[in-house]
């Protein structure tokens, strides 16, 4: 398989495996809610990063799925939370009216929080050591040191003359940190060693902060029907972008030089990460 | 020590466990408005429980207080997000403006995810077998058949003719949900057996449905002042209470037999369970 026909297999297990989560004992507006933002398509780039991490590492794809379902599920959360009216009051997402839209503001705020238990609960249900260590990553990733430190400091910033420092630490939150823990918890859940995780933090870290910067980019000169949302609002709300910290063609030489510091990082390895260095250099061809 | 020394005793260890947390890596905004709900008094009585019967159970108390703090964080995340204008629309809570009040919504959303996301990092740093077991516990607790399935039918029902048995269904996981995982997480960190876990089920979720009970029937009956948050509000606003169901006189009776099936449930145990069934005597005495 080469990396497109890969990533493609990814892909459909962990969308098979979303659509299969029962949230058993879930009122059934609590379900059409929560279903509605994680089942509305997206990349699935962090749930195939579980699954290739996990597997590079000579783990077993199908025992890291509920991570993979956990990690979209903490994504899913994210969205929905963010685009609330008291957040970045968006009404689109990938071409479909936001949560809130849809079913209110109470029930989008309940869908977020089911997520985000959900994930938990799909995780914790794997009773075994590397689970619970697995586990472990993703709370702080998703955490008040990870994601939420990137979104406060997104929300309480908004408006404020962008710092290159500052905005960086934002994107290592509220990108990375869900770009690096479905890796390292992917290599953890195959049992791992210290080196293989270092490397896997810096991949994951700089694979986030490429990442961002693309999107900022696509945000400045994307095509708002190709990318199913609003474009330009950054700009418009005073957003922190790393293009306006540092120019356009400076952002672009930044988020190639990340992809290859995030792409070095895995050659140190003795094991196959050729899939994960072709997923870093991916990103790039966005803006390309 | 008697039972209100005990329970003083346990709820300074909480306090001082819950104080003492650093959220470290947050920003300083964050760790403001997740402190202020969160170390905003209260009985604590949750914490209380996991400590208690763990204790019972033959544990060591030491080793519950992560636990305790989880649940004491997940039920002040479970006041924020529901005392926000697009939920209960609440803006006083034990004498002093609610979270989005002060903080404003965003950040009140935000405070809630963290609490939530920071009560499964400090259980999952816990890296023992008992401990997951116990993860996975509050995991379904907190989750969408749990607190949020009582959630969502508390706000999509609101203003339709009470009916017990889904009253009883909204408080079971609204209520019960969060006094139940207590109790069987504190006895599973202790390595309690299956008999000691399904009696403390049986304990956890009539005590819960007998707190419900009680505190409909505070909200009808009770003093503002002293209860520091506004009464009357949900007959106001339709809410399905069980006074409103079966009448004020047959309300108080349930409870006491609520309370009864708790306390039988802990005698069929050999271990010392005198404070658990003290506790759930104690909840009769605010409306006797």
């Amino acid at each position: 398989m080469n990396f497109k026909q890969q990533l493609n297999a990814y892909k459909t297990q962990v969308e098979h495996a979303l659509a299969a989560l029962p949230f058993e004992g879930a009122p059934d507006k609590l379900k059409e809610a929560m279903r509605y933002s994680l089942l509305s398509g997206g990349k699935r780039l962090r749930g195939c990063l579980v699954l290739a991490a996990c597997e590079a590492a000579g783990g077993n794809v199908q025992s890291a799925l509920p991570f993979a379902c956990a990690v979209e599920m903490i994504h899913a959360y994210s969205l929905i939370h963010d685009d609330l009216p008291s957040m970045d009051n968006d009404t689109l997402r990938r071409g479909k009216p936001t949560n809130h839209i849809v079913f209110g503001e109470g029930m989008a705020i309940l869908a977020g929080d089911g997520l985000l238990s959900h994930a938990f609960e799909v995780m914790a249900a794997v009773q075994n050591e590397n689970a619970f260590a697995a586990l472990s990553i993703m709370a702080r990733a998703a955490g008040v040191s990870g994601m939420l430190c990137g979104q406060t400091l997104d929300i309480t910033l908004e408006g404020t003359q962008p710092d290159a420092h500052t905005v960086r630490k934002i994107h290592l939150g509220k990108t990375a940190a869900l770009l690096t823990a479905p890796v390292t918890a992917g290599f953890t859940l195959a049992g791992a060693d210290k080196d293989t995780l270092t490397a896997g933090q810096i991949y994951g870290e700089n694979l986030g902060l490429a990442f961002q910067i693309v999107d900022d980019l696509l945000d400045l000169e994307g095509d708002a029907a190709l990318m199913g949302k609003t474009l330009g609002k950054d700009v418009q709300e005073g957003k922190l972008t790393w293009p306006a910290c540092v120019g356009v063609e400076q952002a672009r030489q930044d988020a190639a030089a990340c992809i290859d510091k995030a792409v070095q990082a895995l050659k140190t390895l003795p094991i196959n990460t050729a899939f994960l260095q072709e997923m870093a250099l991916s990103t790039l061809h966005r803006v390309q």
